[in-house]
Order: structure tokens, then sequence, then C-alpha cells
């Protein structure tokens, strides 16, 4: 049997990948001499969930030496990362997003499996995976910043947070039971007001044991969501209290490996699945976006 | 340039295509010959938004001759839509479903453009549409049932409503302003209680003049939607009062127009996109799920 092409021939179409880890999921568009006009609209039709394909971002693999921002890289990485927020925005680094397109280059022997360098807005992220499997990434050394002791409050109660960079601002507040934070409709409360001046990233986290715990994460600008890579890594630091070692951490999206090395790097390592591939229609997306 | 394979080889791959009709959102599976084993695990694995494709729900395309259930109306439509909701669960019919449904199969040379039938659980379902653009829908004959006078409420409001059938049950309620109805995180309640007694969809409705309206939609065990093709239907029915005619319906995933015929006949037209076509790893997919 040959299904027949089902996409109208009014444009040209735009090949692409879905792919998630821990279920954050993302658009891949295989674009390596950077030829397409990667709009803002063209984004958020893309990761529109009913009018597109769907997902939490586009990540454009692009060759390193191609990109403008990738080719004081591309000594080092063959390929760059060019993140997209759903919303057509531009990103500089996701944890989960870079063991998917870890994933994608292996799978398509666009690099071959062992350790390797991505170029990201973030800055080169090395990566490590198999021919199969999960992947692992240097998220670099996390920082506990000197702050004030920290509150965080959410559903009408209150918890002591610890703050911890990765880099980007995270308050971790370790609670008896998940379900005390409510549904976080609204962002947590994070005080004192002053303490992050770009806002911050909450977690929650239950203990199971020295070396496992659970959490739930608020995104700052985004909500709730399924994970949080960093979040993840930074819920390990204040469960471990650093001590190097590996923390299995449960985020709602699935199962997280965090380790934490004697150098203070910290290694994220979890799933990437690549579900899909196919073709876009570039009209079809963009006409009724319009419309 | 030609993009590699993508997908692991780990089992069979599924040919799918990705459609909306004003953003109610199914996955086209062409599978004539019914070899897929479309499971209820499969078809929700599929529509998951984050780890699958995503969907309000999957539309397999049979051959009528081949489906238990579509032989007996093969003599007069080819092709079977074997509906399935997003749980997993079997559905009748779905009148923005059966657009992308037929365009699908003219864009697909599977049917002339023009006027066909195609089986669904629900009877056989007269379409007409061109080359390119909208398609219409016979939805049958509305009923206006003799009920008792009806009130629905949302958010500490109270409105007089009319039932109609298509044949589904529906409540029409016309009000002031959409936003009156609220969040609808919770079902609209309808009395008397016992009036529907398998629940009963409920239409928020604008009149913005004799032939144009603009509503909100509650389905039953679903919830607000962003379209509800027999609900459109219905709410052209009592703004008319089922006079012959065109009426433009504004839903929030788009517009759609309504014809009533003299013979009491509703015809339903609107946009069908085909938006993105490929192939699923159903190991990914059902893998992951199950992880």
């Amino acid at each position: 049997m040959s299904a027949p092409s089902p996409l109208s021939a009014s444009s040209a179409p735009i090949r692409f990948v879905k792919g998630h880890g821990t279920e954050n999921d993302f658009v891949l568009l295989f674009d390596p001499e950077r030829a397409l006009d990667l709009t803002p609209r063209l984004v958020a039709a893309i990761c529109d969930r009913r009018a597109g394909i769907g997902g939490d971002g586009v990540l454009r693999v692009v060759l390193a030496a191609t990109d403008p921002e990738g080719a004081s890289m591309s000594d080092r990485a063959r390929w760059f990362m060019d993140y997209r927020n759903a919303d057509g925005s531009i990103a500089s680094m996701c944890g989960n997003g870079l063991r998917v397109f870890a994933r994608y280059l292996v799978d398509n022997y666009l690099e071959p499996a062992g350790e390797f360098e991505v170029a990201t807005r973030g800055g080169l992220m090395p990566v490590r995976l198999g021919a199969i499997g999960a992947v692992t990434v240097d998220m670099g050394r996390y920082q506990l910043p000197e702050l004030p002791p920290l509150t965080v409050s959410a559903n009408g109660r209150s918890w002591p947070a610890t703050a911890v960079e990765m880099p980007n601002p995270h308050a971790v507040a370790v609670v008896d039971d998940l379900a005390d934070a409510g549904e976080l409709a609204e962002p947590p409360v994070v005080s004192p007001a002053g303490a992050f001046a770009d806002g911050v990233n909450v977690e929650f986290v239950v203990a199971k044991d020295d070396r496992h715990l659970v959490m739930r994460v608020h995104e700052r600008g985004v909500g709730e969501t399924r994970s949080c890579g960093t979040g993840a890594c930074a819920a390990a630091v204040v469960l471990t209290g650093g001590a190097p070692g590996s923390t299995v951490v449960d985020v709602p999206g699935g199962r997280l490996t965090v380790t934490i090395r004697p150098d203070r790097h910290v290694e994220l390592t979890g799933p990437a699945v690549l579900l899909a591939a196919g073709e876009l229609d570039p009209a079809a997306l963009v006409g009724e976006t319009a419309g």
C-alpha cells in the first residue's frame, strides 16, 4: 500500500520531526543552510496545538558555520540549536530540548554516538548519548547565590526556599505533599520581593529518600510545566546539599537523573523521543492563522 | 537537500495526516484494508498533545466494504470514517471531522470533487466540496423536541433555553454577552434536571443580526471547545426559528455557515485544513506512554 501525498502543492513543504523529553515537546526543523524564513509568526503557527503540529518550541537544526550566532562556536560544534519559544520569541537554551536535539543528530547520522558539543545561544553544551536510549547533558556549574532567607507562598501556605542558579534562577521549596501547592493557576509568590529582579522558577519538592525526589515546577512567564531540566538540577542540588553523586528526579512528564560531579558541574540524563516525522504545509498554517 | 529519515526502525511506521476544521483537530490514518491494530491505547497515545501528535480524535480512512460497520453502506459510500475520540473510545459522527475527512479524500483523489456520501457510524453522510476550499456537510434534519421550558445556568446567572436535536441534544441560550457565562470550568446546569437523561450540549449565543451569530459551546463530557458542528446548526435553528436560508456562525475556532433547507435538512459549511503529513513511530508512542 502506498499512501498518497496529502498536502496541497500551494507552497514548498517544510520537513519536520516531532520529539519530546519528559513531555517537554518540540518541532525540529532540519535547515542546515539556514534557508528557511523562520518568522515568529511561522513558529507560533507551527507550535499551535490545534491549527499546527503543536509544541513548546521549535528547534531548528542549522550548521553552526552557517549561523551568525553559531559561527564563533563552529570550531568545536558542527551544529547550532536555533531554539524558539512557542510564541515565536528567541530562547537561549533548554535542557530537555537539547536532549531531543542531540538524539535527532545521532539518529540521523549527523553526529556519531558518544560525546560531542552543540552550539546554543547559551554557549557550547556538551552532550553524551549512545546509539539508542537516554541522553546526558552537561548543564554547567550550579551556583548558590547569597540572598536573604527566602519564602515561597502558594495556595495560602508558605515554605522556606533555597535559591540556586543553573545559571537561570530557581527557588526550591521542600514540601510534605506536592498537592500542598494547590493548582498554581497564579505564580507562587517569592519573598523578599526584590530577590529576583527578572523573576524566578519555583520548584516544589518532596524527598522520597536521600537520592530520590519528586517535584512540580512553575516556570517564570510560562506557568506549571510537565518538566524543567534546570529545575530538576536545582532541586537535586538542594536535596543533596550539592554532594557529588546521582539523584533520581521524578517530574510530571517522566523520570530524570541528575548527577553532581565533584567539580560542581551538573549532568542531566533523561529520555529523548522522536515520535513522528513528515512535511508541513506552510500555506495551510499561516493562511489559517491569518484568517 | 535531502533530509535524513528521522524515526527509529524499531517498528513499522504509521502514515498520518493532521488536519482541523475550525480548530477541531484530528489525526487521519490511511488504512484502507483495515490492517492497523487501532487499540484505544494507540489512539490515546497518538492524540496526546505532548507525547504524540495531538488531536481531538483519530479519523481512520477505511474502505467501507472492508469495515464490519461500513460494509452495509458500501453500495453508496466507498469510504468509511472510523472516528475515535482522543481517549480511545468509539465515536459515531462529528461534523467538523467529516469536513476534514472529505477534504482528505478529494485532495488525495480517493473521491472526485463534487458530491458524494461518506459512511459513518451515524449513517451515510452526504458531503459537497470543490477541488479546494470549504466543505459542506448535510447534517440531517433538525428536530425541536417537546420539553417543558428549559433554563441554563452558569456563572451565577440563568437564561431561558431552547432544545434542538441534531440528532444529538442541544440546549441553546441567547445571551447579551458571551462573557456572561463565565469560564465554564464546570458544566452549565440545565433544568429541569431530568430533561436530558444522557446529558446535553449547551450553546451560548449572541445575535449579531438576523443571519449572523457568535457562540460558545460546552460539549457534554468534554468541556468548552473551539467548535462544535452540530452546536452551530442548533444555534442557527434557534436564531432563525428554523426559517430556510443561510446563517453565519462564528465559533472560537473560526467561521461556519449553516444553511437550513426547506425540507429542514441543515447544511454545515466550513473550512477543512490539512496542514501536515508524515509517519509516526508507534513504538516511540506506546513505549513512552507505558513508561
